[in-house]
């Protein structure tokens, strides 16, 4: 690791002007974080007179469709990589094994990067990369067009949940505000990120809800998708992501768990807390990890096998942090 | 109504300059933008050295018990009355009577404000009261405390629906930025307003979407409660205000009812709709009204008879709308 540097923003302007026909990879199970970012950039790369293509190794899903519109599509040899928003090379999916060891700039905001880049401009103090990628943008010279204001607005709000979660910062509405006032349709894709899901997702939703339980004098409570909720509701298990919110929002809750059925009877567990409660300290005891206030493992057996083993990890735990 | 006069933000600073011992007024079933833009003026005029006090119809949501932490709560004979957020006497709830004709000045940024005050400052292009109250104190000179930024922001995020509903501009943004700067407890707050549903809601929205249904092709989506889903649940129709907003989040759906049984025999009729469907021409139908995104009526008799009607007038609205 000893080629490998941390820089700076204006290093990485410097490092941008200089190179062109750029790929720009982004993580796998792509977000609006992601994309945001790699759309941006590459509009921006346009601006400049450089050629660039964004690489995935999935699918888009189709919600995004709008940061595309005006992006740079051609096929070329690149000539330089870059990464945006990938902490890790493992989540560039599919893509590890094609340019592991090729990528020149990695632009991120997880504290967790493991600098698999050799230039990395790592913020963690950043909400989201789309406001570090602002910021390069406005190094670079480039003008903040419609196109690159919802690129970027897509980015702060997704990793925000809408300007709402604990990494957002005085700057994120800065940099909302100045994506507003150059033009982004933050209307648009408001309702198309957070005000629209599938009715098979409601479906969903509402079996979760019909089996949110509450346990140790409700600080904690579960809920759980078996595979035949996934069938019968017609949802994705993408779908879930949304559900692994609620739990952790019943009044009084501290730790909020979902469990869902990956494949008969493998459970993958998700567990999100409130107040500063550890919810990688719950997953560790179970073979999984994360952050503290999200983490995720998975245990094999039955639903009910699950949901004990689970309850016993949240059960000891709450013992641990007593007053 | 020759006596009324519209008067800009200078205008207001100057009356209140030239106050003291001032009543602050908010409306009916306060929210956290009329409470926001209350306890941040009355924080503000404490300040100054003057004295006020704010009164209300109604109890105040624990919730909101932490703007409260330091505003004025002595007694006095109030020497000058003004109203924030409140749009009509009526929304004064019981105070209209007691204050019918007293009330000097009126703060608020809904345009059909029915200048039922003296003199009315009044900003519909404002995201929310609190963003004008916000510049307001800026002209009265008063430094934003951590309980004014934490009073403010209250009003701006929740009137926004935390900066995701069309009425967030960029200087919403940055007026948010400026209270996060200033010390507001932003985490704190998006979870009590955003992050926190009763045990008992969850259980009411599970009813509600075991009874979701499309019609017209997946155009319209309802929902609909009776008396018994309130009853098991244990739910307050307030708690279904949060119910309203979701049929119109289905993928496709340009039409949202909520219906719920206010008495029994006697449907509250709630509609929301996206993409510039008018609400209020459907309630209008059945004698209600509101506001094109948003609109309510009522209607008697059994749930089908209801359902029945309503969905009458989506269908004959969405004729009037063909291309």
């Amino acid at each position: 690791m000893t080629d490998k540097m941390i820089i700076g923003l204006d290093r990485a302007a410097e490092i941008i002007s200089s190179r062109d026909n750029i790929l720009i990879l982004t993580h796998a199970n792509p977000d609006g974080d992601t994309l945001g970012s790699a759309a941006a950039l590459s509009l921006a790369l346009g601006q400049l007179g450089k050629r660039s293509r964004i690489e995935n190794s999935d699918e888009i899903p189709h919600k995004y469709d709008y940061l595309f519109t005006n992006t740079q599509k051609e096929l070329f040899a690149p000539e330089f990589i870059m990464s945006v928003d990938v902490a890790d090379k493992k989540l560039l999916g599919s893509l590890e094994e094609k340019y592991d060891g090729k990528i020149g700039l990695s632009i991120d905001h997880h504290g967790s990067n493991r600098l698999f880049a050799y230039e990395t401009c790592v913020d963690p103090g950043s909400s989201s990369t789309a406001e570090l990628i602002l910021e390069l943008i406005k190094l670079l010279g480039v003008t903040v067009t419609q196109g690159i204001a919802n690129a970027i607005y897509t980015g702060l709000a997704t990793d925000t949940g809408c300007f709402r979660f604990m990494n957002t910062t005085a700057n994120t509405h800065i940099a909302a505000a100045q994506m507003m006032a150059a033009g982004a349709d933050c209307a648009m894709i408001n309702k198309l990120m957070f005000e629209t899901k599938s009715f098979s997702y409601m479906k969903l939703e509402k079996r979760g809800l019909e089996g949110l339980t509450l346990h140790f004098g409700g600080r904690v409570a579960v809920i759980s998708l078996t595979g035949e909720d996934f069938r019968i509701s017609g949802a994705s298990q993408q779908d879930c992501d949304a559900i692994c919110g609620i739990p952790r929002q019943v009044e009084g809750v501290d730790i909020g768990v979902t469990m869902r059925e990956k494949e008969p009877g493998l459970y993958k567990i998700s567990v999100r807390t409130n107040g500063g409660y550890d919810a990688s300290a719950i997953c560790q005891a179970l073979g999984g990890g994360g952050h503290k206030g999200a983490a995720g493992c998975e245990v094999r057996g039955t639903l009910e096998d699950a949901k004990k083993a689970v309850l016993d990890a949240a059960g000891k735990y709450l013992d641990t942090v007593k007053d």
